[in-house]
């Protein structure tokens, strides 16, 4: 036992996000991951992923054993020690001393990445627009979406990438939302488009993504994810709740509609999408979502670069290019 | 009226397969398509594709008028007095005169492509197959296909493409039967492979192409098709069959395993398969996929080849080659 | 001589975009072109484009001579009896009769695709975008630009395209505006993003295409359009401008960012583009373009098809696919 | 000296592909390569390969001088005191003593991977299949092959890779005789393919590797292998044997289909062949070739896995997947 | 018959390179190709390709009959009477009569394009090249090619393609001399080259061609060079005359050098070597090709272009883009 | 203070490109990078990069601290004591000590890899050439960049590349002045070439790489070069350049001509020229370019292996293959 229990200073805890190098530290961290390993020379140390709401971190026990392994689940908070160092150009955390924590020891608030509140109020803006749709079908759709409590709880939730863009708890419900505002502004430009469509489109693209990710812990792919995709998921998804509704009652060319519009948001095969979009509205919903997804992505790229340089990100290969990141 | 029906000639009618250049010709044709066209010095004809169960040849007659146009209708029989010549290196048939017939004035076994003795065969080659299967669900599931009038009829008609490998009416029933065989074939050879599950992704893996393609006239697609795919509607057609068993009943990583192996059997997403094959019974069944399709339209090209040259087909650019048609 | 100028009938025109099959028509059009050809037989023809401002049709005089093919040029109004018809899916006019026409014989405001108040609203509706902008030195760029009338006049007529997205005299101008309204709508979403910079990149990214594209009669590249590319050319043009202003003036980081949006607005290499975007505005640049140069040429594409099938388009292979075009 | 003679343990040996994680150890290896390495703070290691007929392993001897590396040779019998270690997701060996065995000291029986037994037994199943050959000049020909002992004897210790499928001695003697067997399986099912042909493609299409990997020690690419590759010396091999068998005897045309057998198995320019396949022969080979190489590397890939993950194996950057790995 | 004998116009004969729009003819051609053609309406005509040394051009006889077509072989020279036209932007003749001429009634030497003078001093040229080699293992090798009569003699009427660089007779041995001349020159600017194996190189790398096109009549691929290509044909050419030299004298790794310089001269695998260049002469090799062929294709197509724009030729799709063809 | 001014030892200093494995040394480097690490243990170490005018080598000190860190600054010469090792394949030096130099306490000559005598000379060389165009045009303006003190000065310290090419200060100006000998040994060859045109591309279609990349210490990219790369640059420079001249005196279709070489020399699109040659010059120019950069940077990478395997270097991933590097 490395710490009494009133030891534990919960004041001024600093989020990871505000972590710089060369920080000593002690205080509350989530347990993302624990992985023990061995080094060239034989040696053991555990290589863990510490993470609050606004960010995780790797972080070392070096010469650590089986038992301090063993004292922690994935997922458990742990109190920590140690300090902050830039290693290959990103920051992690070097522990010294770590123990178990009981959630109620914890300021659940803080650990939380998932905003409660926030999707409250995410959920509010979706059921406004599905008021505001002309077409009665589809307004009938979304409010039975959000009639089905386990639906809307496991949405809340849904990140929208393991590593890309909106890849947090919640993510999903905020590019959803966020792509549906886009279709909005945009649709009234181009009269030739049905906004409707477009709208719950927006709404509908990457509703797979709540089953093809595991939400607890760190996201990761589900099987179905791994063999199926997001897009077969999300029209199976939608004819089961169509089903609900009564599949005589749906108009078939309505539906024919929202399916290639899931079916066809990546644009190009070479994406993942089986068929190219062919209505305006799923090209439309393809330009819009290829916008917000790259905004959100780059930004984040932009936000987590710790390169000394002060105009320029680090190369990040995933992108394939530096990014301007001055900002006046 | 140019003919008189005592006129028709129903013997010694030449087959569609065995006509050549420069023959007179006067006997019965399925009218495939229709088009009223007009030349650039604005005189009218009629562009037919002229078909019986042995093929289609295009067909023009000149200075039309549309009184003629308007005497048949697409689908109907149609008797054609008129002669063959080679143009651009394909067969046609110049008509001189035409006049619809009454369907009890042919032989509808000539015109008929689709063949129903071979699909009820096949179908008992089918059945045979399934009670073969060692696993109970995935044999419950298939006598349920089968159990499907409705299902088995529209399956026995349907075309496998519209230009490429099986590409006639029960062209998808012989291939889905000929994968099966491939896979019983193959399967002993790598014991690493459940053969169960091969040869049941043989016959779901092309199922969706009997909503993709209408059979009715000229094979082509579908709207739904268009929109979604063989590979999304056959995933969905899945889960219809699964939920009318009783969607408890069935295993459910057995069904997605079956899903994965039609959303993968492409291959590769440039291909049109939203996920690449992940287990090694979708990576075969992919592979003889391939095999059996290529060998199809491969002999295809083969057999429909008119060029002069004895050794080489012409160069047809859909499969980017000429082919050796010389054969001993 | 085959008409008398009495016999012209101006009343009751029927615009290019109302033809149909088969009318007969005895009215004015512009000669966009003309080409002396001979058929395989060795007869001549001339081949034409008719044009007023709703559109252009081909057209073919049979039977022509050398003394007809020189009474009028090429972008001369010339007074034509015939008919039309659809040939090969394409509307088209066989031309009987012609002969060219003064232009004071005709209601120029009906052959001018260019719609000079259109543009004068346009123009008002930059300047008032310029008037909004935060950044000084982008002021008075944008009001350079506006204060040289050489520049907004040739700006006004020039084209964005041969064939593709807004390939019209003035389209340009439509195209620049209507990305400066989505940048606007969508700056305010992304708080990252420099909205002035977006806005003005906006106003920048196709300029060099007034240099690109000779907009008299049928738009078509020029030598230097083809040698260098509009990307470069507006590179020069922004050059030249801030020379003007006194380039010690201009901040020169500033400069860099308005050049690069210009060099990377394609967004690849293989589209043209000699840099990838690297900063966020050129990302956002980037994807606005593009969706706004989709949805302008998809639904051209649409409004253009004259298939049959009433819900979709011909296959059109330059954007390799068909489309959906069934609005309800 | 670390060991005496006396002290060698060779009972209960435990073959290298049934080593686990954490294993004392003290047995032989044949040592497949030695390097002598410098970490990063200048200390000297012995990075070695340690083989026996069940597979390799990487191991580490650190704290290493140059007598110890001096003390045997690549392809040594060496015996070894250490233990084993997962790193980075690979199983490992730390070995603390090493010293160099005389090859009496050893069971040959467990080092070999080359099993002489089964390649006696393939190259009767080779015999076989010559005779059962209808074509009396590939009869004559493959006999030819089997009597050349030179030939025999390094066809039958040849890999058929590096790294990839069938990666061993022997390996390609096994992929050569298992193809045949698919195109005994195969042939029959498309009558319109030359069944002599395409058994006989088989047994050549990989023969060139004999040159091309040397197999002595660790497989790696000849001089000639590198700069011609195994299609170029395949066709060289070919013309050898041919010559030998006296030129004119052998028909020209059929020399041909077999040389471009050769050529074009690998289906596509990008992979290597200088021309795609033109004969339904080739085709159908180049398809059973993917498929069974295919098989047999995926299946290497999950009996090579070491992740904790009971359903997946890790990423594989070379077959660019995850492999579900789960068998009931 | 349409001409007497007498009749001949021998004098003032036009060369095809010097015809243009519009003139009357009366002269001989040699047919290099003919075809019987149907046009839509039935009727037959015969599509000639009418050739002398300084071109071919593509001709119509309208309302043929097959004894007309019967009259003459592919290869005769006919006697011809016609007049020119541009049809599609391509001189073509319309020809009104033509009769079979005996090859002793025409000036052999205005039609054979294959330039004996210029093929001897070419060799003389290659003698010289060979004799001026430092290493005497190739300057033997030189010389058994050119002591051997057959091979000199099929050489020097080889085409290095059938429509691209050099696609005449005689062609191959005028880019193979180019080639060595621009090794000559090339290799003392790189130290590091050994020029004797770069200018051997040169020599070889496209022999294969000899055999891989028909030079006797049209241009066109062999069956071997169908199924093999050049590249392999070059190394087999190789090996026999290595043989013939007797095998042992000639080292073998120079052997493997000049192998991998055929094997890798295009470069990359997608343009058919199975072997990228991995040796400094090898990747010299390629580029010096590359230069040369470029030069020689966009050459000719700016010769052959016809455009009557007189800055630019027409688009040309095999090389993807207008070239600029003003010259001052 | 670890070393005495009086100790350093400047007699025999070994140049960079001559250290080799397992050598002490104690003498002069400029310290072209420096990194202060943290290794993972969390013990800060310095990454050096240590260099002299023939070449640059990683060097490590490890357990250092900041003082020392801070005891020099990046471009100032350091004197340290160490020795070489290779790891993974390269040579590195392991430093124990090091102390900032006075400039004037070392030989400039030895670190300066700038030849100002070597610049001198191609820089007249660059002279005679420009003296030797017939085109008075291209000749004064050669005079006028000549003349420009300013751009003569950095042109001689420019390098062409970061780590390809001609990578080390006056790099480019090599690269320059070879291509130019390259354009004259060629240019005579091809006739249908304009061969001042082409040698003046050769000057011109690199210069924008001057202001691409920085030459002061390490070659890097700088902000303008990021954004625009050194094609549009250059074309700005040419820009500049003429309107210096007068630009109403220059020819305007000279220019563009001038302008098309820079734009389009890396031959498509993917290697980021917005526009493809299209004038027989570009095209010459793109090809002897390539071959240049090529040989250049080839034989770089053959220089700088330190593999062991006699014949071939290591694998290089940015040329995608081993090169044989034996020279007899």
């Amino acid at each position: 036992m490395h710490f009494h229990e009133s030891d534990y200073c919960n004041v001024n805890r600093i989020p990871v996000s505000e972590l710089a190098d060369g920080q000593q530290l002690e205080q509350a961290f989530r347990a993302a991951d624990k992985q023990l390993r061995v080094n060239r020379q034989g040696g053991k140390y555990i290589l863990l992923k510490l993470a609050d709401k606004t960010g995780v971190l790797a972080a070392m026990l070096w010469n650590a054993d089986e038992r301090t392994y063993d004292s922690f689940d994935r997922g458990d908070f742990i109190y920590c020690r140690g300090r902050t160092q830039i290693h290959n150009g990103a920051l992690q955390i070097i522990v010294s001393d770590l123990e178990r924590m009981d959630p109620s020891e914890v300021d659940l608030e803080e650990f939380d990445r998932y905003d409660a509140a926030k999707s409250e109020q995410l959920v509010g803006q979706l059921r406004e627009n599905f008021a505001a749709l002309q077409n009665e079908s589809l307004r009938r759709l979304g409010d039975a979406f959000l009639a089905d409590d386990d639906f809307v709880s496991r949405f809340c939730k849904a990140a929208a990438a393991v590593t890309n863009h909106h890849a947090y708890p919640g993510g999903l419900l905020k590019h959803t939302v966020d792509m549906m505002e886009l279709a909005k502004l945009i649709a009234p430009r181009y009269p030739q488009l049905d906004a409707d469509l477009l709208i719950f489109g927006a709404f509908l693209h990457d509703l797979g993504k709540i089953d093809e990710l595991a939400a607890d812990g760190e996201i990761s792919y589900t099987d179905r994810g791994q063999m199926l995709g997001h897009i077969v998921i999300g029209v199976q998804m939608l004819a089961e709740k169509i089903n609900q509704l009564g599949d005589a009652d749906f108009p078939s060319e309505l539906r024919l509609h929202l399916e290639h519009m899931i079916v066809s948001h990546h644009g190009i095969l070479e994406y993942g999408s089986p068929k190219i979009p062919v209505t305006l509205e799923a090209v439309a919903l393809h330009h819009i979502d290829n916008l917000d997804a790259k905004m959100s992505s780059y930004t984040s790229v932009i936000e987590a670069d710790v390169s000394a340089d002060g105009n320029w990100t680090n190369y990040n290969p995933s992108i394939g290019r530096k990014l301007w990141k001055k900002r006046d």
